[in-house]
């Protein structure tokens, strides 16, 4: 086999070894695949003939074979709480605490950082486990207390809701007096660990940082960090150069007294850079840190297998390239300065901020959150233009459901892929932008839902069906949500639904003055449900990246308070819902830019207000127009108007006829 | 006179001594003024024959000609900042923070802590001023930017925008690198010392806690601390009885672990001792501090000379009454018991903070605010009875308005005048809980108008006029704020008043979930005014006191975060507004609490409502009926049927015909 290859390489004319070559397969294996499962080549070498390529396909194939590279792709076994505790035992610890999080705190981790499912099996995106000697526990959320019982032994870990039983007073209670409890610091930030060590220290125990992470040690068969290929992301989607952005970025730090920022998020990395990766499912960035400076000079911390080879030219020179194992050091030159360094208190792990040791350390907000929060003009053209697109793909879409879905043949994961082909036409797509929420009759409750084989379900006649879902194109990125009913839809259906309407459109209508956070806006969305004794129990809005995360801050619409304004060019979604548990879901989400508010004869101050990207008619079925004021009707039409005038013509006859059918007004 | 004093002393059989008598004549003189000026000669002995009280009230009037005891009676002198400096520079201290609060950080401050006025001449209720050896300022807010520049002297001040030019910049601007700058830690918290902290720092400077304020040592005829009698605040409208409240806050403490708490919040020392007092203006309670004790008992700091007869053996001998003195010695005692001491982080000074040295200093919230603000069922029965005497006040007042204004012979202080005398008319008056707010015409438009002899105005007839003003009774405390046509509106007035009334409903009518905060629905309020490009520049709503302080924590309603739910019986104000400067202001305000909202069929989760108190019709002259909703304009007619229905009874026929009309349906 070495043979083979090695013959292989030498002929693509690659820069590579053998043993970079490798690497570089494995790591490609062991980050999400993408549309193009080939896209890994291009870090070989460039213009690959075909009889390479093949080569180089069979060659990744067969390691393929040989590891785990995926989630959860190994059988969870009791072993490993086992050797964990073996490990604690020999390094003389009481015990380990283990995050969902990655060195990051992003929502999307890496196989290899899957710390938590492998210790326990549990493969939700948010929990953390704590093991003792003679007992352990795993923390999650609401959304979770099911499927973590399914998941894990309970024998080994008790299960517990993060709110109701909280890690701090388990460990109060659990925590053996003068034990040292050790933690990885790079997988926390010290807010987060703020409360766990409080909770250590009532039962007279210690919180210790662990500078070797135990799960190390004893983690067989662990794979890579991914690698997947870092592109440029070109001018003409980003509408600015990456040397502007730094500059502005470096002089907003220089007239804060700041020498430095850390820039923990990947997300601002890449937009700082204006590079794209595909480490993680859903979300096109590259996993890397950065140290920006006062003076726009950038020290980027990312593996250079990765690197698209138009990267480094188009950077230039005051981006300095360094291999993420060389961060710690840089940090700790910082602190040897003295000098005073911004980091991220969202993001910023107790490792970084640790290594900054000497430095002055001011937690804040990431630099870059607010200005690639605040879209530019060729982002929100782009934007527009990634909503047509999407928006053609959901008619297709809706006039399959609504033709089909009646008969009774179409169920959760069949719908998931015809949405998934529709879009997969469309100009510049290159993923979801999560993985789509599928859900008929009671699965539709289950906010988070996602379908299985083992829980797929049809699409049942009397019944209604929720679809959230979103895709990543080179130019935006997008996340809608339609609740629509198969069949006839009973009393309570379009009561509730014409309620969570409500809410929507008075939200996308509202008017307010700048210096307005979403914070404020969050009652619009619920008083309709209130008036009914119904609420539902999530937020209201997220803020949305240009092709980067979906979830994306500083702002949002939430009941939770928020100091952060809302701004022209700031994408939030507006998503009301309502939920009843063993029945069914209703939510209805476009994606809203903040825009000026057109000025209003006699108007005294400047006003804000919101453009509707997502452009998908909402059932009329499930509307009782009598419930809707004059005003909300018009609103409601007009929107029905501009779907019509903007994605008939681009979609298909048959399409079309259905669109006139659907966007009629009420 | 000493011969003649010691007379009527003997004969009063009071316990006094002479200097006792002049202390509490002295100090009653330094207390406000209330409806009784005889109420002190209760402090002296009970039961007094008339020629006894005139020989009191003779020997105390002429005490009164030789002291300066009301706020600003004195002119203010250059010569104080000068002695000030000198007495600087005596102590070896670069500069000096004066700010407006005193040593309870309350609302109003009696003559004795108006060391803001004394020394700079200015009167606004907020405000600091940092005087160094070279140069001085003044900072206050948008409200008193026009009043600091026509009090102080710009030479010597120099008056600043405490937002736009703050002080802690100032201070990184001018004080001199290596200075000490003085403050007395008395007045302020940790939290506001934080920010001049960092300033100075900037400078190379640091500021220094003085032990004895310099101010002690210049202020030559200072008045002496208030003394008025403290009352018990009895069961029949306190609804609980102190014991009681002790027993359950004290409780509270033990469950979280606290040895005791430092209650610094004057009202809440009143609310706990159920007693009253009348130290400073409009709001009935004692100053003083007290120790409440996780066992149950109380140190209360109270200077024993106020204290009417009945209040020690009401309260019983878990109550330890201590001179306000002892208070440090007492703090210090827990700091050496290393007691775990909960101060509240609003009101507990730097000084009582650093004399807790040596205990576990928790800093949150006082822990009466919540009890005392959620309202017993027999102070609900109270507030509704006082609304009641304070609408048929109301309405007397705006019958005999309607009446006369139109004439174009009233004026403000005369309207102020008016309502006053029907307020007094009513059961259990003692006071109005503010200075009234009596604006014609573009004197609406600022938000704290006080009116005086120099900008009173004439009602004029095209004119508004706002008046914003309230009252304490025994059974409860009343603030109401009407806006009147005088003659003929404007289209703008209707359309601006009209927008001002949606809001104020919005509120009104509001349900919303338990766990909601104020902060959720301030946007309510604003919303109509916001579809106009207006807005207003003040908070939505304020909680309300029990015949205590009009403006009471931690619940209301405003933009600002606040991560206080509102719970049942809670009082809170609705006082949407609008405001155009020079021309007229607007505000609708009534007081409500919250109420278990009414089950709704079908409806899932427990829902909170408003029951409103203010029984005030509101100027339907001014309401465009066309800009309401159905919903709306039956809410409105329902609110005046009640008006009609539960005032109308109460009043005189001509007065009740007078309401029929103004109280008929849209």
């Amino acid at each position: 086999m070495s043979q083979d290859i090695q013959d292989i390489l030498k002929k693509s004319k690659s820069s590579l070894d053998l043993a970079g070559l490798r690497r570089l397969a494995e790591g490609s294996l062991a980050a999400p695949e993408g549309e193009d499962a080939d896209a890994w080549m291009g870090l070989v070498a460039p213009a690959l003939t075909e009889v390479i390529k093949a080569g180089l396909r069979d060659y990744r194939s067969r390691l393929a074979t040989d590891m785990p590279y995926s989630h959860g792709s190994a059988a969870w076994e009791r072993g490993r709480v086992d050797s964990l505790r073996a490990e604690l035992l020999r390094r003389g610890i009481a015990g380990f605490i283990c995050p969902r999080s990655d060195d990051h705190q992003g929502e999307y981790v890496a196989p290899c950082a899957e710390r938590l499912s492998w210790l326990t099996g549990f493969t939700g995106s948010a929990g953390l486990a704590i093991v003792l000697a003679g007992r352990a526990a795993i923390f999650v959320d609401g959304r979770y207390t099911l499927q973590v019982r399914s998941q894990v032994d309970c024998d080994v870990f008790e299960p517990l809701h993060a709110t109701e039983a909280p890690s701090s007073g388990w460990l109060a209670a659990h925590a053996p007096r003068g034990g040292r409890i050790g933690f990885d610091p790079r997988l926390h930030t010290p807010e987060g660990l703020a409360r766990l060590r409080e909770g250590a220290a009532r039962a007279g125990a210690e919180l210790v940082a662990l500078e070797d992470d135990p799960l190390d040690a004893i983690w067989a068969r662990r794979p890579p960090a991914p690698i997947s290929p870092v592109i440029p992301h070109p001018e003409r989607f980003a509408g600015r150069g990456s040397a502007a952005k730094r500059t502005e970025v470096a002089e907003r730090l220089a007239r804060d007294g700041h020498a430095a920022a850390v820039v923990s998020d990947p997300a601002s990395v890449a937009w700082l850079l204006n590079v794209r990766g595909a480490d993680v499912p859903h979300t096109p960035l590259p996993l890397s840190f950065a140290i920006l400076h006062a003076d726009g000079g950038v020290d980027w911390f990312v593996e250079r297998l990765k690197l698209d080879r138009e990267v480094a030219p188009l950077l230039g020179n005051q981006v300095r390239i360094e291999a993420p194992s060389a961060l710690g050091d840089a940090l700790a030159r910082l602190g040897a300065r003295r000098a005073r360094v911004l980091v991220d208190s969202a993001t910023a792990s107790e490792w970084i901020q640790a290594r900054l040791a000497g430095a002055e350390v001011v937690r804040g907000q990431d630099p870059c959150a607010l200005p690639k929060a605040r879209k530019n003009e060729v982002e929100l053209a782009g934007a527009r233009a990634a909503h047509l697109r999407d928006g053609a793909a959901l008619a297709r879409f809706l006039a399959w459901l609504a033709a089909e879905a009646p008969k009774g043949g179409v169920d959760e994961l069949e719908a998931t892929a015809q949405l998934l082909g529709e879009r997969r036409r469309g100009e510049h797509f290159r993923d979801t932008s999560f993985d789509t929420i599928s859900g008929a009759g009671p699965n539709g409750a289950i906010v988070h839902y996602r379908s299985t084989p083992a829980t797929n379900r049809r699409l049942a006649p009397g019944e209604l069906y929720l679809v959230d879902s979103g895709a990543q194109y080179l130019d935006g990125t997008t996340d809608v949500t339609r609740t629509v009913a198969i069949g006839v839809p009973s009393a309570e259906h379009r009561d509730r639904f014409t309620r969570v309407l409500r809410g929507h459109i008075a939200i996308a209508t509202a008017r307010f003055p700048r210096g307005t956070t979403g914070s404020q806006l969050d009652a619009f969305a619920r008083r309709p449900l209130w008036e009914a004794g119904l609420d539902f129990d999530h937020g209201t809005g997220h803020g949305v990246g240009s092709y980067l995360s979906v979830h994306e801050g500083p702002h949002r619409i939430s009941k939770l308070p928020n100091v952060v304004a809302l701004e022209p060019g700031m994408i939030v979604s507006n998503e009301p819902g309502y939920y009843r548990t063993g029945a069914y879901g209703i939510r209805i989400e476009n994606l809203q830019v903040v825009t000026p508010a057109e000025p209003i004869p006699g108007g005294e101050r400047p006003m804000l207000g919101f453009e509707t990207l997502t452009l998908a008619p909402i059932d009329r079925r499930l509307i009782v127009a009598e419930m809707l004021s004059p005003e909300t009707r018009a609103q409601l039409d007009a929107y029905h108007a501009q779907v019509l005038a903007v994605v008939g013509p681009r979609v298909e006859p048959e399409v079309r006829a259905w669109l006139e059918k659907v966007c009629a007004p009420l």
